[in-house]
């Protein structure tokens, strides 16, 4: 039998024309563009645009693209009352995930074996992701619900469906930069999740849900909520480079640091959003968040060799945009269906059933005793 | 870069100690066991406990996981409440997974990040599955919720939760089996992404969620439904050779033969199901059914040299045993649920996140003109 290699690094698990992580030309390559190019240059729908049709929206295939996302954003009130019933103690990954489980019980074409519009499902899912994101931690929180305002673009609309205020000009750029520097990333684990559920022909739910649920591990998008756990807990920069060396002498695992691909390369994706959390401060103060980021990243060069990645800069970003800690991921899971859409479409256009093997180091040949068990 | 194999096809994604399909000795292994002798001499709850513990269980042992499924196995009211709001139509694949995504916000410990207590949250999952299962039908359904029957044992009362009707010996004894020879089977798509998800440490309630939402799948668990509607709509034995060269001749899939691992060998389970469908005939009667099937495997191995997989025949077999067909799948999932929490235990003991990588296809290079997207 051939090598292994446990958690299949550097194995080529599909062919793709949506993205891929240049490692050598330092470039994150999205349907042939820069993804970060793209966050500086055009909107997340735009890109979310791009990753569906392979190309750029011209203005008006924009327009209709913001005009079909309202159109379906909203969920069945069954949803509502079921995010009701999973109770003030939820976590909001889970409250998202079960929200898109459920709503496969009300579409009419799961039930149909054939001639089922995938493509409108994956759409409303899209749709509706901030939707399920804003109205369970609404529900969460004991806030009321608040109706989408058309009148504002996507970025902006979802953070006052969050917050309850209408953002700032500069504080709706930077979400919109920050989704689409979510949008997509070639294969981390809940794309993979997404592609491997996808390949049984299970329906969007299903890919969609199974992705949901690895992106809540702490290996994997929990890492930004803790971020911001960790900074508020160190709360001023005086006291950043002693809590850090304290930890890595305690052998504590730092949530933002390191990436599986990237390894001792920057993630260009970290690189620009600490230049937007830079402008962030200008506008709304917090320039002791950054000077705190910015040692915690010196000291994690100098003592382990590691970089920052997404999440660490992230996390405060969504902190001055007056986000919630526990929201951070499920925000990251919406930005991120984009890039799954386009995944789990391709799976679909040319599939083959994701079904390795093992190497079994266990037992052989055990033979029961007479009257062994107890049937 | 390396070869690329689609769908994983015979890359080595794991090392385990779980269980293996032995092809060259046509048997399957279950840690050191041979799947059909324990199918022949043990129950369900042996075979779940050797799954765990690595050994069979004394009388003793066996008494004890028995109780301690008891114990665990009724869910919240919210559960219950929301398979109401899924309403009449829903698929009950879909139900399950709901429900187990939903378990997790009634769970104190998913809000803990230390010293959390898998074991306790994977058993629970476990003695859950039936109640899940059999409530969420018996909703749907309209029908009356019913208690479990504690005087019964684990087979028993599962088909007692289900259909109301207390079973014979024989149906009690077949079900069983039915169990167990679903009860593991080393590392297809739902196996493989459970492990996938708890590779991000993300917990149960997530790994047993993405594995439901995979099993949903037509080319995975799906098929013994398909099985049972085709058997239906055939309807008689003379009927059945006719119908399955025309559908071959359309050039139409056929659920129920050939299987990824196995290929052109016979499934040991298949097999043993087959006997235990003569079994059951004998005393529920159904020869047509049996008739049916013998011809329909006759035809697939001289038309097309496939053998018959464990689905096609398990699914007269639960026919027989007064199961709807929508149930087919949901059970199959509360079997595989021993097998999952071996192989999600030990993804956490030995964890490694799963990360491949891609061959991208598509273009690079691209550059946005002057004045492209709408930002």
């Amino acid at each position: 039998m051939e090598e292994y290699h446990p958690g299949l690094d550097g194995v080529i698990a599909t062919e793709t024309e949506v993205s891929y992580l240049d490692l050598e030309a330092e470039s994150i390559v999205i349907r042939g563009y820069d993804l970060i190019e793209l966050a500086e240059r055009v909107s997340y729908l735009d890109v979310g645009y791009l990753l569906w049709h392979r190309e750029l929206p011209t203005p008006q295939q924009h327009r209709q693209l913001a005009t079909e996302l309202i159109e379906a954003q909203s969920v069945p009130e069954a949803i509502v009352q079921i995010f009701r019933h999973l109770g003030p103690a939820v976590h909001l990954m889970d409250a998202l995930r079960t929200g898109i489980s459920a709503l496969a019980a009300s579409d009419p074409d799961v039930a149909r074996a054939e001639n089922v519009d995938r493509d409108r499902q994956l759409l409303s899912l899209w749709a509706k992701m901030p939707t399920l994101v804003a109205q369970s931690y609404r529900i969460k929180a004991n806030l009321p619900l608040l109706a989408e305002r058309v009148d504002l673009d996507y970025a902006a609309n979802f953070l006052w469906q969050i917050t309850g205020r209408e953002p700032t000009a500069l504080a709706s750029e930077i979400f919109d930069k920050l989704l689409t520097l979510y949008s997509e990333h070639e294969m981390p684990n809940s794309t993979f999740c997404a592609r491997v559920i996808a390949s049984t022909l299970a329906d969007p739910y299903a890919a969609m849900t199974g992705a949901v649920a690895s992106l809540k591990g702490p290996l994997h998008g929990g890492a930004n909520e803790e971020v911001m756990h960790m900074l508020e807990k160190v709360g001023r920069p005086e006291a950043m480079a002693a809590y850090l060396k304290a930890r890595l002498q305690a052998k504590d695992r730092i949530m933002g640091f390191g990436h599986r691909v990237y390894m001792h390369r920057p993630d260009p994706r970290a690189v620009m959003m600490k230049t937007l959390l830079a402008r962030l401060v200008e506008e709304k103060g917090g320039s002791d968040l950054l000077a705190m980021c910015q040692i915690g990243e010196d000291v994690m060069r100098q003592e382990k060799g590691l970089f920052a990645n997404l999440d660490y800069y992230a996390a405060p970003v969504y902190h001055l945009l007056g986000i919630p800690t526990e929201l951070f991921t499920p925000i990251f899971f919406a930005a991120r269906t984009a890039g799954l859409c386009a995944h789990i479409r391709e799976q679909y256009a040319n599939n083959r059933l994701y079904r390795p093997r093992v190497r079994y180091l266990g037992p052989r040949g055990l033979r029961m005793e007479s009257g062994s068990g107890s049937i």
